[in-house]
């Protein structure tokens, strides 16, 4: 097995799962995901049927207890998700602490099972979908380079050089991630991204709004189905859906 | 809340948790232990005592799932655990790979799940009981100097700056390492080491041996019962024992 991809389901992991795919085949790509409490835990679902799509072996895990004390939005008995984009959100705030769906060092937590799942299954290489945006403004510190670089090293250090980390987009925003996606064909028509987790997408969360967005930069309608009216001038649909 | 100590009920986690005490106080610390498929899951039990002999906030995971695949000998479903010193089990393998009782990136899980319920009830230091003799030679690569500091470098990144990661023996041998806790009183009678997890600690497997040899040259008899004679010329009772 070469590879081993953090996949939550939603539009980011997807597109890397998708290079993934191209780069080394779909037997020596597995993924991984985890329920940890979230609301949205429908994006497990989504994980499942995108690793079904390539024929993927795929891993499960909840880590939900861990996260019983937290009072994280993104949880359900946390803090109500708020209806506004990060940046909106990080300016109440001043950047001074998280955004209030931030999972108590969530990716250094899924990162090291992910490590551990691949020296179990004799992957070498983890991959994880962080992106620049989410760690603009210290919304998700656990997303920005500097801890993709020292969890790196950690995993480096901490395995015996048996397995390397690949953070492919971290330096991306998350439209030139769904770029990758689009190149790669991603099936992003399965994924899942809405933090409130209802029947259709928001459109209104922070993760909603910015990937809309996203979508909107590349001129592409994104194919999963929103709550609300969006404006899709200029954007044509998914060339090669369903095919 | 203060610090919060990864405990595993032996010797060296004990012997630093000791140090927290005496640094910040009963109401200060807290201790966390994990399950995750050892064969001497009894050590839990020690680690419980432990809490209840200093009246310590105490939780506890189980993390076997994730540990299902792996063949390592500190597990259940594992490799048989070699009689013999880690120096004679590095030499048989020339220190290329770590022993077979490692456990895939176990320090790096367990350190984000400190860290992440560091988070959760606000504690803002996380201890952890790596000592320079683990490290040697390759033994255990998540003991080691440069783990350690990558972690270190993860945990800070990771939650923003709200947890401080601190392996205060890092750079100690594990006789040091007694000596700390004899120093600081720690209750090392309620301690359980030996990874076969019989009803004595065994005397013969790697930790065993290491642990004996810790006692012996602080001049003190080790306070758990060992299954073999062993030879403790030279040395004394605790002092402090059950006080």
């Amino acid at each position: 097995m070469k590879a081993l991809i953090l996949s939550s389901g939603g539009n980011d992991s997807t597109s890397i799962l998708s290079k993934a795919v191209t780069d080394y085949g779909t037997k020596e790509v597995a993924t991984v995901s985890i329920y940890y409490g979230q609301r949205h835990d429908k994006e497990i679902e989504s994980a499942r049927k995108i690793a079904d799509y390539y024929g993927l072996a795929h891993y499960e895990f909840d880590l939900s207890k861990i996260y019983q004390y937290s009072n994280s939005a993104m949880l359900k008995q946390g803090e109500a998700i708020k209806e506004s984009s990060y940046a909106e959100q990080l300016e109440e705030t001043k950047g001074e602490v998280p955004v209030n769906t931030y999972v108590p060092f969530r990716n250094g937590l899924f990162l090291s099972i992910v490590t551990a799942l691949a020296i179990e299954i004799e992957a070498s290489e983890v991959w994880y979908g962080a992106h620049a945006d989410d760690a603009a403004g210290n919304a998700y510190p656990d997303c920005s380079i500097e801890f993709v670089d020292a969890m790196a090293a950690a995993i480096k250090e901490g395995t015996g050089g048996q397995v390397v980390l690949s953070a492919p987009v971290v330096d991306k925003n998350k439209s030139e991630v769904v770029a990758i996606g689009l190149e790669n064909h991603a099936p992003l028509w399965l994924t899942w991204s809405c933090y409130k987790g209802e029947d259709k997408q928001c459109g209104l969360c922070g993760t909603c709004r910015d990937r809309i967005e996203a979508f909107k930069q590349q001129h592409v309608i994104d194919p999963v189905p929103y709550a609300i009216d969006i404006d899709w001038t200029d954007c044509e649909e998914l060339s090669y859906e369903n095919i």
